[in-house]
């Protein structure tokens, strides 16, 4: 049985290199416009061959997409045009807007929404490594829609890489991931627009910076391509927890403007709460 | 030469443990005002000996402040009134106040005003680890002002704890940590509190939190003892850069909110400049 992956960057070409070490499937194809991703991908041995869109629809039994999700809504509709028997999987970080456009394609069954809980800060072929997805989460969202077999496939896939898995609704998704997902991109990004500001009239400024600084600011090295199509498709969640997450930040002003100590030190307190959450 | 470490917590203890290992000094002397934190001092082997403040100004050489800043203002006048040839080290987070605070004290000579650019989320004697300082930036402030043999006494101290050196103006010294450190751990206790409070309502918010959201919150768990005083001595460079960075996330919400993708595009692209910053 021969998968295929349709984009090989930090995802994509994760699953390969992975699925190869495996061996569970007789070959691993990668799809990928850029011609030189497709050079890195053979040569990183990420993928045993390139194949185009076409081909990899008739020789594979699954067809996984791990490209961004405005990619995905645009690719999704034709390739289930195609399939008969083959399962399409999408990794896509949001799901709403993908699952109403495929509702009521006929080939609905055959296709599988997932999310992989897991990434870094890098993206490209470079960025892929075989353990990304060891022991985290692969979410399934409505995989009640997807025929017995197509989801099996999925699992069986689940399973090569060593993931646990899960399973919610699509609006359930979509607003978790932007609550403990894509508001920390946020956060990042404005984290490093504040302080390269600030480096333009205070040269040493990042002389300083420390493990702390880099936590909480790494994410903003992500991808413009890959965030800007999941922001717009997640719009309204993402809108609901950045209002949230300013609020929070002005209250924290209100307190330290209004020199409320007592009250600062109650909602740092509070916020050490998470500690129940994260080791 | 025996050396005193006043507060053993996180980086209290850790220099005690450190210095337990290279010997450079006869005994490591710990006064501490908790009597479980001076229990556990000991059984950790954080240090040789459990002195009280008189005790330890009598027998030292160097005494080194790692207590919170608060705390450092409250302290540090009575302990030079009191100190002839010794050195007084303290490595709080901000400088401004405690400078202006002894700057005409007869002993000002015998202080050195130091911060070493480490630390984790973690507080107490329990987090103490020895190589929490190595290869870390140790920043002297207004190093000028202390007598010549009192800096170098804290040298040998930062080269036992393996760091590197910097020098700066208070003024300086305190913006920059407000841009690197403070917002840093303000982000992740807003991010902590937006999140937690949303639990409420969604209760398996947190499943599909990965190392993403871990990163930018990790700092949350931070101890308010510690942060509250450093924010109000901070407190104008510290409301500064929050206003900056929620002017910043208000900039991600505006372009979102307005549908304006390329806008949304750019700001992501220009925050990936930190990548010339951090690896």
């Amino acid at each position: 049985m021969k998968i295929a992956i349709v984009g090989i960057g930090l995802i994509g070409g994760s699953i390969g290199i992975r699925l190869k070490r495996t061996k569970f499937f007789s070959a691993v194809a990668g799809v990928e416009k850029s011609e030189s991703n497709q050079k890195k991908a053979l040569q990183l041995g990420l993928v045993d061959e390139i194949l185009n869109l076409e081909q990899a629809i008739d020789q594979c039994k699954i067809i996984v997409l791990t490209i961004p999700v405005d990619a995905i809504l645009m690719i999704l509709p034709n390739i289930l045009d195609k399939v008969t028997d083959q399962v399409v999987i999408d990794m896509g970080s949001t799901k709403t807007s993908i699952l109403n456009l495929i509702s009521n394609h006929p080939k609905r069954g055959r296709y599988v929404a997932a999310h992989p809980m897991a990434g870094t800060e890098y993206s490209g072929p470079e960025a892929a490594v075989p353990d990304l997805f060891t022991s985290k989460m692969m979410v399934y969202v409505e995989a009640f829609k997807s025929d017995e077999d197509a989801f099996d496939l999925a699992e069986t896939l689940t399973e090569q890489l060593e993931m646990k898995s899960s399973f919610m609704n699509a609006q359930e998704h979509d607003m978790h991931t932007a609550y403990v997902s894509h508001i920390s991109h946020l956060t990042s990004f404005a984290l490093a627009l504040t302080v390269l500001e600030k480096e333009k009239s205070q040269g040493r400024i990042f002389e300083l910076a420390g493990s702390g600084f880099q936590s909480t600011v790494r994410l903003a090295k992500s991808s413009p391509d890959m965030w800007t199509p999941i922001f717009k498709q997640n719009r309204s969640n993402v809108l609901e927890v950045l209002e949230e997450h300013i609020k929070q930040l002005q209250s924290l002003y209100d307190k330290l403007e209004q020199e409320d100590y007592e009250g600062l030190h109650k909602l740092i307190k509070k916020s050490n709460k998470i500690k129940r959450i994260i080791k």
